[in-house]
C-alpha cells in the first residue's frame, strides 16, 4: 500500500472528560508513520430508527450525520472503536452507531471491514466484558475484528493526567502496536483478488 | 398486593412498523386482571452523555425525557423490555435507555428491579442472542430478570396481521403467562422486610 492507511476512530462516550475519548485522541496523535486516525464524533447521531433508514424497504432518507458516518466508514481502510463499558457491555452510543452502519445485512460498510477495539476504565477490568459483547455484535455484521494485541486500559486515573493526556508510556506503545497490527491484519484479510 | 401490579414497558425499536412495538402493545392490551402495562416511548431520549447526568459528579441537570423515564422506572413494580435483535445484541436504543437509568451504580432505579424480556423477529431466532446480552447488562445493574417463561417470538410475519395485531393466540397466551410470572417473581424477590 503506497497511500496512508486510514483508520476511522469512534469513541463510545460523549463526555468531555472521557478517558475513552482521551485514549482515541492519544491513538490519533501517536499513530505510526503511514497510518492516519481520523475521528468522527457520534454526538449528533440520532437514535436508530428504521423509518429513517433509506436502505430498508419503505425507509426515508437517512439523517445527515448518519449519511456522513456511513460514507466515512466506507472510505476508511479500518475502524478503531474505543468504548467505555456501561453495564458490562459496550455503550448504547457505540451500539447505536453500529445499528445505523450495519445495514443492509451482509452488504453493509461493516462487512469484512477490519476493526480494532480499545477501551479504558477507572477500575481494573479495562472494558473487557464490553469488548466481548462488541465482538459478538461484529460477528453479526461480518466484520474482521483484530484479535491481538488487546487494548483494555484499567486504572485509567493513573494512566492519564489532569488534562487527559496519556502519560503512561507503555500504554501509548500498546496503542501504537495495535494500530500497526491493525494495518497488518487488514493486509492479511484483504482478498487475493484485490492485491493482485 | 391490593393495588394493581404496574409494569413499565419499553420497546427497543422506534419504527412505526415494528413487531416489537406491536408485541408490547399486545402485552398492554391483554394483561391479566390486576396487572397494568404502561408504555414509555424512547423516541425522544437523547444519547447518554455523562456531562448531562445529574447523578454523576460534575454532571448537569438531566434532559427532561430522561428525568421522566427515571421517575417512571422508579415508580413501576417491574419492567418489560421488548427489543429487536440488531447485530446479535439488543438495540442501541434499549441499551442507551439502560445506560441512563442504571446510574448511580448499585443504587439506581434498576437495582433489584424485577424485569422481563421479550422480543420478536422475522427469522426463527426470536431475539434470543440479544436477550442473552441484555441479561449480562442487567446483571451489572443488579436487576432481577425473570427466568421463565422465555418470550422469543420468531417468524413474526405469521404472528401479526397487516395492521400489526397479534393474531397468533398461543403467543398471546404466552405473553399473558409471562406477565403473571413476572408478578409472582416480583413477590418472590421482594425482601421479607417489605412484605411483613
Amino acid at each position: 500500500m503506497s497511500h496512508d492507511f486510514t483508520v476511522l476512530g469512534l469513541a463510545g462516550s460523549l463526555g468531555r472528560r472521557s478517558y475513552n475519548r482521551a485514549l482515541l485522541a492519544a491513538a490519533a496523535e501517536s499513530a505510526p508513520e503511514g497510518i492516519v486516525v481520523d475521528v468522527f464524533d457520534l454526538t449528533d447521531l440520532p437514535l436508530y430508527n428504521p423509518d429513517l433508514d433509506e436502505l430498508l424497504p419503505g425507509g426515508g432518507p437517512s439523517p445527515q450525520p448518519v449519511a456522513e458516518l456511513v460514507e466515512r466508514v466506507e472510505s476508511a481502510d479500518a475502524l478503531l472503536l474505543v468504548s467505555p463499558e456501561y453495564n458490562w457491555g459496550p455503550s448504547g452510543v457505540i451500539r447505536n452507531a453500529l445499528d445505523w452502519v450495519s445495514r443492509p445485512a451482509g452488504a453493509s460498510p461493516l462487512f469484512e471491514k477490519p476493526v480494532a477495539l480499545a477501551g479504558a476504565s477507572p477500575g481494573p477490568a479495562g472494558t473487557g466484558r464490553g469488548q466481548l459483547q462488541l465482538r459478538q455484535n461484529l460477528l453479526s455484521s461480518g466484520s474482521f475484528v483484530l484479535q491481538h494485541p488487546v487494548v483494555q486500559v484499567g486504572d485509567a486515573r493513573s494512566r492519564f493526567d489532569e488534562r487527559l493526556e496519556l502519560v503512561h508510556e507503555p500504554t501509548r506503545e500498546l496503542v501504537q502496536e495495535q494500530l500497526g497490527a491493525l494495518r497488518e491484519w487488514a493486509l492479511r484479510v484483504t482478498p487475493a483478488s484485490a492485491t493482485a
